[in-house]
Order: structure tokens, then sequence, then C-alpha cells
């Protein structure tokens, strides 16, 4: 018998975010797994409720909350440390799916955004499949990503007139500036990897998108760097975190083109 | 007095993907703006309409549908070419809010996907207002992208563990795979671009994703090249048309490393 896992977007921080589909979703779960990240994510922990509450309209569900492993400081590379830290969560995920799901029953996670972008849920449930221990019957619903929170509360558009457009991270951005791309968005940037950038480009940038204590900056990146730099600081000490998002986008004007 | 306009992504193809937010922007709206692309996109025009009958509890609204400009061959550049249709896009705009959009009521642009991603919506009212004149305030609600819902539909991560992520064209996709990314999406290719690529990577190709007709296929690109040429052939023959988006990987087992 095949268990049933739904992976379900609920978008960046807004609950009205959420899509028809994964309000739909939400109604068939018997089972939410609920990760424990610590203290600083107590904030998105309670989201997760919110949401359950405000969507689910005849509650027959339970929640079982999980303790995430911890993701070690890179040894050797930043990947084989990210597989370490996958082979754990797999231990962990195999014994929910298990012990805590019935074979009847339709387990969930409600991932942060968008299920596909920096997300290890549907990596970790494919190498579980892949071991054949037993089956899982799962699907993915899409939810809004923060870039897109993002470009819309900036109200702008991510790629430049027919150009590409980049989805890098902090570490990877620490390389510079792609070459082949008029527009960058840095997600998992804890360093704030911007500052060594001295190109010409223009800032959008965000915190906490979407939820009650959102910030927003724009401007020339070299003119909002330090107000950036301290926002980022101010907010992180009052908070005990920061997730932050920003897109990057070389300066020009395109109407005069 | 400033008119109130709201750029509404309602998601790729399946109105289940409109958000909870989207649902609540289309309840204030009084006046639908509707492009008419012509034949090919008249399925485009029928979601757009049951989304709206769908989702609005009381209607009040009235729709007012206008012909969007034909976009010229590139002639000098590519940019130039858009960039001509731009301004015949921004007149037909202003002529819309003008003459069809009361002082005190207001307007709606339904955009197909994310109005952040390849969309001018934000653009040409960015430049109306830069005009002056005459005032708008416009919000811009996020939607589901046609990326999103390939992602979800393939059960695929976008990105390789810590890596980069590249959106593309086909145009920039036929000058080679970006060296400095192991995942490509390519939107907006009419050509097929991803023939000409001899790299070793998996496509995660879909077409009309979200919507009833929707064709995905996956696998080596060198295995699935044909098969997916010989689809697309097949659907824009039977169809008059296709809107296609794929993911490039570089193929290599994750696990392992």
């Amino acid at each position: 018998m095949k268990r049933k896992v739904l992976i379900i977007g609920i978008g960046a921080g807004n609950p009205d975010y959420v899509t028809i589909q994964a309000v739909n979703a939400l109604n068939q779960v018997d089972v939410f797994f609920i990760p424990d990240k610590g203290a600083e994510k107590e904030q998105l922990s309670r989201i997760r409720r919110e949401i359950c509450e405000r969507f689910i309209t005849a509650p027959h569900y339970r929640m079982v909350d999980f303790e995430t492993p911890l993701r070690e400081k890179p040894s050797s590379t930043y990947r084989t440390s990210v597989t370490d830290w996958h082979d754990k969560m797999e231990a962990t995920y195999a014994h929910l799916l298990m012990e805590e799901l019935g074979d009847d029953e339709c387990g969930a996670f409600l991932v942060w955004g968008d299920p596909s972008l920096y997300d290890s849920t549907i990596r970790i449930l494919d190498r579980l499949n892949a071991k054949g221990n037993f089956e899982l019957d799962y699907d993915v619903i899409p939810g809004i990503s923060s870039i897109q929170a993002l470009t819309a509360k900036h109200k702008v558009v991510l790629n430049r007139i027919g150009e590409s457009i980049t989805i890098t991270t902090g570490r990877k951005l620490a390389e510079g500036f792609p070459n082949n791309s008029e527009s960058v968005i840095v997600m998992l940037d804890g360093e704030g990897a911007f500052k060594a950038i001295d190109e010409d480009v223009d800032i959008y940038w965000g915190a906490y998108i979407g939820t009650e204590d959102e910030i927003l900056m724009s401007g020339k990146l070299r003119d909002v760097v330090d107000d950036i730099e301290r926002l980022r600081n101010v907010a992180r000490a009052q908070k005990g975190w920061i997730m932050d998002t920003y897109l990057l986008k070389r300066s020009y004007d395109e109407i005069g083109e």
C-alpha cells in the first residue's frame, strides 16, 4: 500500500498567498508534519498553524512536530555537508512516515514559499522512494515564492527586456556578479554578499517579506548599501533572526533604448 | 485624483492556482481589461473569464476587450522592436485608463503566470506614471508561474544543491548552456533551442501547463529530444499555437556526492 503525502507550498509569509489548490489540498490532510527549527523560527511555525486554522473547514487533522537535524558547519565542501544533513533528514522523514502516518492516511509537509526552490522536501521523499523500503505516492503543490512577493511589493519586473535572470545564493554571489545576466536574485544570504558588489546596479531588498515585520528598501546599490546593512543588523538584533531576499539589476534606462 | 489599477497574477493555466489574495483583489475590480491576442489565445481568454465567473461573489464588473498591437519582427535589435511595441502598448493602455475607467473605479489586468516574469504590464504602467499625464495608483498581486507549475508536475527541484539557476529565453539559450549554472529554465522558445544543446543534461518539458491540454515529458535530453520535437509539432498543428516551458539540469547523481 502506498502512503499518500502532499508537499504543499504555502507561499512567503502572508496567508493570503495560499492558492485555491493549496486550500483544497490542506482539506485532505490527516497529519501535518511540523518542523521545529528552533526559537528563531517560532513565527514561521505560528503562520503554518494559522493557515491550517483559517483554511481547513472540517478539521479532523493532527499535527506532529518533529525536530529537524542541525546542519553542521561546512566541512570539506558545502555540498557534502548538505548531503550529510540530507541523510539525517531522510532518517527523520522515514520515521515520521512509518510511525506517525496510517496506511490509509494523507500526510503533508507545509513548505515556506515554493517547494521547487532551495527546499529539500522533494529531494528527501525522492530518496526514500528510491530506497524502496516503503512506497510513497506524493504530489507537489506550488506556492508563491519570496522572490515573487519581493517583486510584487517593489512593483518591479525580474528581467531586463529579453534578458536572462540568475537565481543564486549569497555564497555564489560572493564570486562576483554573473557576466551573462542583467538581473540576479539572491536567496540564503546570511553574510550580506551584496556589500562586495561594486557594479552599477539597483537593489530591491526585503526582509520578513509578506509578514507583519516586512521591511523593504530599494535604490542604487551604492546609495543604499549602508542603510540596508544597518536595517539588517537592527532587525536581526531585535528579532534574533533574519530572512531576507534581494534583486540586483544592472542600472540603465530601458525607456530610452 | 489617482486611478486605481490592479495587476493580478492569475497563475499558469489551472484556475486553482489563483491565490486568496488574487480572489480578494478580483472582488474589488470594476473594470477588467481583456487583451485580444488573436485566435490562438482564445483559450487563455476563456480561462480569464472562467476565473472571474468562479471567484467573484457579487458581480458588478464589466469587461473591456482591447486589441494588443502586433509585435513586429525584430528590425535592428530585439530590444528596439520590443521598445517600439511598448510605445504602442503604452498608447493603448493610456486610452483604456482615461476613457474606460471612471475616476472612482478600480481597473485590473489579469496576467498569465506571474507579473514579474517576462510580462510588460508593470513596465507600461510605470512609463505612464513617469509621463505624468494622469496619476496611477497600482498594486501587483503575484501568481504561480509556469515554471512553478512545471516543476510541481514533474516533482522536481529547480536547483542543484547550493547551485545557481538561470531563467532565460530560447533566443539566449541558442548562444549555449550557461557556464555558471547547473539548471536552466527556458521560456518564450518558439524555435526549440533545446535541440542544439549537446551537454549531458536532463530535460523536464511541458506544454499548455496547468490546462486540460497539458503535455509533460522528461528524461535525458539526448534520449527524448526527438519525442519532444514530435510532440511539439503535433500539438502546434492541432491547436494552431503552442506555449511550452522547460527545465534543463546537468545530469549527475546528487545522492552519491
